[in-house]
C-alpha cells in the first residue's frame, strides 16, 4: 500500500513506504483505515520550504494530520471503540505524565508527538494506529469530510473558549483563510452577536460573509479601525482574532479593540513584532496566545452534529489518493477560491 | 389617555390615570411613547393575587414591564437618543451611588425601582419618563415585537453568561416556559453544541424542539438523568439551568449533572428547597444564582439583529390595547400553547 | 514489622500486617519508610463507626492518610525522586485514563483509590509503595510534622483557589475545627484582609484567633450575621467557608453574604440540608463545592518552605506509633484544646 | 495658605495659589484638609520635563497625588463620612456617566480627571473638595503616612488581583522601584508562595529580600532565567509582573515563564517593545495591562489595618512641607537607598 511521502523539499512521491510494519498496537491503541485527510497549510508549507523553524525534514516523511477513517483493529484494554466505528483523530500525543498534561493542558507539553511534524509521518496513508485517548467516534450525520475538518476547526474553537466570549460580543477576526474561518464561525457559535472579519482577497470575503452574521472588511479599501469604530458607537469590538500572521496586522490588535477587550493570537509569526504596550494598557486589554487545542475533538464534533457549527462551505475541492501529488502542487500555488483541499483515500 | 390599571386582587380597569402630569424630566431622561407591551408571568401573578411575597399591591399600580416605543422628547443633556428613535428599554432603574451599581452589578443593588413592582407603576400606558442610560435604539430590522422580547430574553443571557458556557457544551433547561425557551435560546447561541429541555407539556416541548439543537424531554414519561446520562456516555451535561421553580426539579439539579458542572437557578421558588450538598461535592458543582440581568440589553439588540437569535417563534398571541383586560383573563387561564402574549398600544 | 489495623467498629490492633508482601513496585513507583502520620477525624470516624456512607469497614484495615515518610527505593522509570528524600504523599491515587483526570480533574474521578477508605489500606505501619506523580520532596526546612499536615491543609488551600479570593476580600470560615482552621489560614495566604471564625468552642476560637487577622465570634453567645453586617459596613463578606457540617450552619451561609458573594461548601452534611435559593439570587450568589483538592500539594510544601503558611501552632499533640491505639482512644473523647495530633513512627 | 506649585519645567514655587475660591462643594463632595502626600515618580517627571506623552504643563499647577488627610466639611448628600473623620483619597475621578464606568471599570473611562495630570490640580495645598465616592475613611490603626501610601499600593494590588493569583504560585516582578516593591508586596499576599524581584540596585534588592518571602535577582550578575528555572525544576513562574518600564526586559518576559503563565505589564513603555508572540504560545501565556486601579482603595485600607500587608518599610524618609521645593530637587536626584518620600502638611 501506498503512501504520500516527501521526500525532500519540493519533492513528494506516491510510493511504498514501510511504516506500516513498524507500528505495533498497545492496549489502548486502535488501528484506523484513513478515509479523508485535509491539506493544511502547513503540509504546504513543508512541501514548498523543506521545514518550519526548528521542524526541518531530515527524511523522507508521510503528510497529513487532519484526517477521518474507520476503526479496523482495538486493544485489550480498549472500551469506547470497535471495528467498524467511523472516527476522527487528534494527530498529537502528549506523554501523559507530564506535568503539563496532567494539568489538563497537554497541548502545551513539549514532549507531544504531531503528525507531519518532523520526524513524526502523517496519515496520507492506508492505516495508523493511535491511542483510544485521542481518536473520537462519530455520529452518523458527520461526514468522513466534515469530520476531517474538526483538526482545524479545533483551532477556532480553542481560541474562541480562550477569548471567553460572552453572549452578544462583537469580534474581530483578521485573515480569511481556513483558519480565520473556522475562527469566524466558532466565534459565532460561541455567542457573537456579530463578527468582522478582514482581509485583502475579495474572493475569501464573500465567501465569510455566507457564513453567519459575519461582516467582511477589504482593508485594501477600507480603514479596519474606522469601520470598526463606526460599527459600534465608537466602543470597539469585545475580541480580536489575529490569524493573518501578518506582523503589520497583529501589531494594529489594540485600535479596534474596546475596553477590556481581548486579543487572541492565532497566526504564526515569523519575527518579534512592534507590540504597542501604553495601548494595551489604556484599555486593560488581555491578550491570550492559542497553541493548537486541547480536549476540544469532541466538543467539534458535538456542534457538527447538532448543526451548531456547519463547515461544509469551506470544503472547496476533493482529491482522489492517487492525485495526492497534483493536489499539492495545486495547493501550493495558493489558488483563488479554495478553502480546504482534502484526499479521499481508497476503501 | 388610559392606562391599564391593576386596582386591587383580580381587578384590572383600563381607565385614565394620572400619573402623566407626575413625571418630570431630568435632563438625562427621555419621554418615550410606548408601542409593545408583552404579558409577563409576574403581572399575571400580580393580577390573580394581588402580589408576591414582601411586594403587595396596596394601591393602583400600573401593569406591564416588557416594553418597547418610539422617544418622543429629549432632556437637555442626552446625548445617543433623539426624537423618533425607536427604543426598548430596562424596566429596572438602580441607585447610580450604591455600591452594587457602582462595581458594574446594578442588578443587586436593593434601592432598584422596578416597573409593575409595588409601589412602582408599569408601562401599559401611552407614555412614560425613562433615564436615557436604560434606553436602547432599534436597529431598523429589530421589530416592536421583538423589541418588547428584550426584556425576558436578558434573563436567558444573563443567566448563559453566568454559566460560562463554553463551545461544544451540554446543557439542559428545566421548564420550558417563556423563561426556560430564552435560556434555551441563549444557552444555544452561548455555545451549547446541544440543549435538552425539560416539562410535563407536551406543547410546549413541541415547540422548543423546533427553535434549535433541543431535544425535549417529557418528564411525565420519561426518566430525565437516565435520558441525559445515556446521550452523554454516561458523562452528564455541563450545565443545567432550572427555570421551572418546582421544588422537586431544583432538588434533583445534581443528577444529571457532569463533573465541574454548573447549575444556574433563574425559576423563583417559594420555600427552601431539598439540596444534596453531597452530590454536588462528588461532582465539585458551582452553582450560579441570578437575579433580573445588568448591562445585558444592548447585546440582546445585537444579537436580535443579526439573527444570532430568533425570538419571534415566541410570540405567539398579540392584543390591541383596548384588549387588554381581556388579555389578561385568557394570560391567567394558562391558555394551551401559548408562550409569549403582547399588547400593542395605539399609535 | 506491625501496623495500625482498624479490625471492626471500636477495635484496633497495632499488630503485624502481611499487606508489604502484596506491594509491587511499577517502574514508577517508589517505596517510602512512614516518619509521621495524622489523625484525621474521617480515621477516627471508621474506628467509632465502622464506616462512613457507602464506605464500611468489612475487612481488618490500616488506618491513616495524612502521611510524610523517607523515599527508600524507586522505580526504573522514575525521574524526580530518589532514595532518602524526605517526601510527603497525596493519599487518593486517581484512574490516569479517566475523562475526568486527563480534564486536570482527578479528584473527581470516582475511580480513586484513596488510602484508609474501604477497601484500601491505609498507612500506619512502616513502608508503603506509592507513583511518583503523587510522591512531592520537602525542601530542608519543611518538617516532617509540617510535611504530614499537607494533606488537610490541601483541603483548605483547594477551598481558598475555587473561592477565587481577591486581596482585600473578608471572609467567614464556619467551624474552628481542624479544617476550619486550615481554611482560615489558607484564605488568609490567599489575599483575605480579614477572616472572621465562628464556633461555639472557645478554646478553638482562642487558638483561631492567634492564627493571624482572625476575628472569632462564638455562636452560643453572640449573632454571627450581625456582627459581620457591622464589621462591613452592612456590605457582607466576600466569601463565606461552610467548615462544620452542621444542617443549621449550612442553612444560613448566604445571611452575612455580600452581593456577587461566594459561599464554599467543605463539611460533609449527612442529609439534605434546607436551601433557601430566594436568598442566594438577591445577592447573585456562586456557590462552590470541593472534593479533596487537585495538583495542591506542591503549592502547599512551596508555602510552608516560604512561610507564607505556617501550620506549627496547629499540631498540638504528638504519639509515638506504640501508644497509637491510645491515641485514637484519645483522639476518640474529642479532647478540649487538641486540634491536630499525629504519630511517629519509629525509624 | 500655599501649594506647590510647577510654574513650568524644573521651577517649582511654594506660594499662594487660589484655587480654593474656585472649588466649589456639590451635595456629594466632602472637603478635605490634607494630611500627608507622596512623592510619586510622575510628579518628579513632569519637575524635570514639564510633562509627560500628551499631558503636557502649560499653565502653574499643583502637584501631588498620593495623599491623606481630615474631613472638615461634607455635602448635604453625605452620609458614610463626617468632619473629624480621618481618610485617603482615590486622585482619579470618572464621569459616572460613561460606558466604563456603568460596566464598573471607571479606570479605563478616558474621560476620568486625575490629580497632578494637566490640567487639574494635584493636592500639595492646604485644603480640597473631593467626592464622597472617592474618599476613604481610615480606622484608627491606620496612621497618614500608611494613607498615603494606599495609591501605590493599589496598583500593585490591582496587578495582583488582574493576575488572578492563585495559592502558592511564584512570581516575578521585574524592577524593585516603589511599584516593583508594592507589587511584590501585594503578589505575597495575593496568595504568592515565593516572589523574585530582579534589579540592578542591590540597595533596593536588600530592601525587597526583607519584605517576605522575596527573592532578589542581580541582573547585572546573574542569569535571570536560569536562576528561576534552576529553582522552579525547569517549570518557570506563574506570574511575571513587569514594573521596569524597560524594553529589553519587556520582551523577555516570556523566558522565565511557565505554561499557562500570565505576564502583567505595569511599567509604562515609551516606545513600542518587541514580542515574541511564539513563545507566548507555546506556553498558552495570557497578558495582561493594567491601568491604575478601579475599586481597590478600601481593600487596601483592610489590609494595611489588619496587618495583611506593611508599607512602612517603604516610607524612607519625611519632609515638612516648608521643605516641599527641596524634596522634589532630591528626589529628582534618584537618590540612592530612597524608595518612597513623602511631605507631611501643616496641621
Amino acid at each position: 500500500m501506498k503512501a504520500l511521502v516527501l521526500e525532500e523539499k519540493m519533492k513528494l512521491s506516491l510510493r511504498d513506504f514501510p511504516i506500516e510494519r513498524e507500528e505495533a498496537m498497545g492496549p489502548r491503541d486502535v488501528r484506523i483505515k484513513l478515509h479523508t485527510v485535509g491539506i493544511c497549510g502547513s503540509d504546504v508549507h513543508y512541501y514548498t520550504h523543506g521545514g518550519a523553524g526548528i521542524f526541518q525534514v531530515k527524511a523522507p516523511m508521510i503528510l497529513g494530520h487532519e484526517a477521518s477513517g474507520i476503526v479496523v483493529e482495538t486493544g485489550a484494554e480498549v472500551t469506547t471503540l470497535k471495528a467498524g466505528d467511523r472516527v476522527c483523530m487528534e494527530p498529537g500525543i502528549p506523554d501523559p505524565n507530564s506535568r503539563a498534561t496532567r494539568l489538563g493542558m497537554y497541548n502545551v507539553d513539549p514532549a507531544v508527538r504531531f503528525w507531519a511534524t518532523p520526524p513524526i509521518h502523517g496519515v496520507l496513508r492506508p492505516t495508523v494506529v493511535h491511542p483510544e485517548n485521542f481518536t473520537f467516534k462519530l455520529p452518523d450525520n458527520v461526514s468522513f469530510a466534515e469530520a476531517a475538518m474538526v483538526e482545524p476547526l479545533a483551532v477556532g474553537v480553542h481560541a474562541a473558549t480562550k477569548a471567553q466570549v460572552k453572549p452578544g460580543d462583537i469580534a474581530l477576526v483578521i485573515g480569511a483563510g481556513p483558519i480565520g474561518l473556522v475562527t469566524a464561525l466558532a466565534a459565532v457559535a460561541a455567542g457573537c452577536a456579530r463578527v468582522f472579519v478582514s482581509d485583502v482577497d475579495e474572493t475569501k470575503l464573500e465567501l465569510a460573509a455566507r457564513l453567519g452574521p459575519i461582516t467582511p472588511v477589504n482593508v485594501a479599501k477600507q480603514d479596519l479601525t474606522a469601520e470598526i469604530l463606526a460599527a459600534t458607537d465608537g466602543w470597539g469590538v469585545e475580541i480580536v482574532f489575529e490569524c493573518s500572521g501578518s506582523p503589520k496586522a497583529a501589531a494594529a490588535v489594540f485600535d479596534p479593540l474596546c475596553p477590556a477587550g481581548r486579543v487572541v493570537f492565532i497566526g504564526v509569526q515569523m519575527h518579534d513584532i512592534a507590540y504597542d504596550v501604553g495601548k494595551a494598557m489604556v484599555r486593560e486589554a488581555r491578550v491570550e496566545h492559542v497553541f493548537r487545542y486541547a480536549h476540544v475533538f469532541p466538543r467539534c464534533v458535538s456542534m457538527l452534529s447538532s448543526g451548531a457549527i456547519d463547515v461544509k462551505p469551506l470544503i472547496t475541492r476533493k482529491f482522489e489518493f492517487a492525485d495526492s501529488v497534483r493536489a499539492f502542487e495545486i495547493a501550493a500555488s495558493a489558488p483563488k477560491g479554495e478553502v480546504k483541499m482534502q484526499i479521499e483515500l481508497p476503501q
